[in-house]
């Protein structure tokens, strides 16, 4: 059939069909899609390679039919999160509704990636928690980029600017980023391809069974 | 092949992969899904089935292999908006936040859809905004059951608790409810049964190429 072949008698037997009062439930949902949902949480310094290797496994995801989506700055900072500042309370809120929109998407049966540096054990451990508490795989990829790595690297020149003091409060420099005691996926993108780190990522969803496993070879 | 067929040498080959810097797409995601993502923003007085079509066609569209989602009370009150309260400020913020989440969702392609009361026009107009800035579909369903009917349903006894001046500032009762000038979809849910509601709805989301139209008929 179709996978859009709508019965075109659709409108006439409505009268038939039956009344929902709740959500589809996730199993019926997750066998559709042939992918479980589940938060990506990717953490790690400023230009570790987070988002490169989020979006390489996203396009690599969505080219196998499979449904994933990156939740980062571009499109979390002017819009979700735009009311929100650098004190300390607001960098808690700005992850807590990171965590609770990527929660959402999950439910849905979305592979969501979050690409944010979130230095703070304790922000992340809570989005943990918001996961656990409904079931759902929360998968915490470290990218563990040395900082001189980073550093050299600077694309956006910032850490040139944190050293030079004119960008405070920076990670790595002069706020601390609290490494995750034990991440699901731990990486080393300063020595492995963006590819090849999606790669990886994907052999680990695999055995999560948050991905089906491949075909047997012919 | 395989809806999930990875080449299994993917991860030999990973070192040819493209890397990527940015968001797959949304006309590559969309091919893949077989649909456009879209906001359906259902509105109306409590009572008046916004609920209940909503997750009538949540259910219909998941069993023909389409992706849709329903964000209601259930999983926004208690969770990304369980910090907000009930003044004016923060019921502005409530609904901007849903706007937000929607925005997002919808530009992962997901058909989604929003269940409040979501009384002042203002405020679904902000949404409205939110969505024509990024060029995605805003869908206004307007679920226009008459008071009368929705305060005979009143299957939680809101509507009485709100007469009996229980509960304050309740909708249609001592707060105004601001109906849609010109909503995208009307209903009037106590003359038509869910399914045939969700079944009009089909018909739109199909008429503005968000679904693909039925196969012709053999």
């Amino acid at each position: 059939m179709n996978r859009n072949g709508w019965d075109t008698a659709d409108a006439v037997k409505a009268t038939n069909v039956t009344w929902h009062h709740g959500h589809v439930g996730r199993e019926s949902r997750y066998g559709q899609l042939k992918q479980r949902g589940a938060t990506l949480w990717f953490t790690g310094l400023s230009a570790s390679g987070k988002s490169t290797i989020a979006f390489t496994l996203e396009h690599m995801l969505i080219d196998h039919g499979l449904l994933a989506y990156v939740l980062d700055g571009d499109n979390i900072r002017h819009g979700l999160n735009k009311n929100l500042g650098f004190s300390a309370e607001d960098r808690a809120e700005n992850i807590r509704r990171i965590g609770e929109v990527a929660r959402l998407f999950a439910d849905a049966g979305v592979i969501t990636m979050t690409s944010f540096i979130s230095p703070y054990r304790i922000d992340r451990d809570k989005v943990r928690a918001l996961h656990e508490e409904v079931d759902l795989p929360f998968i915490e990829i470290f990218a563990n980029t040395p900082i001189e790595v980073c550093e050299q690297r600077d694309p956006k020149g910032l850490y040139r600017r944190a050293r030079a003091g004119e960008v405070k409060f920076f990670t790595g420099i002069d706020d601390p980023y609290e490494a995750p005691v034990e991440p699901e996926i731990e990486l080393r993108p300063d020595r492995m391809s963006p590819p090849e780190c999606a790669t990886a990522i994907i052999a680990e969803l695999r055995r999560r069974e948050i991905l089906a496993a491949p075909p047997p070879p012919r």
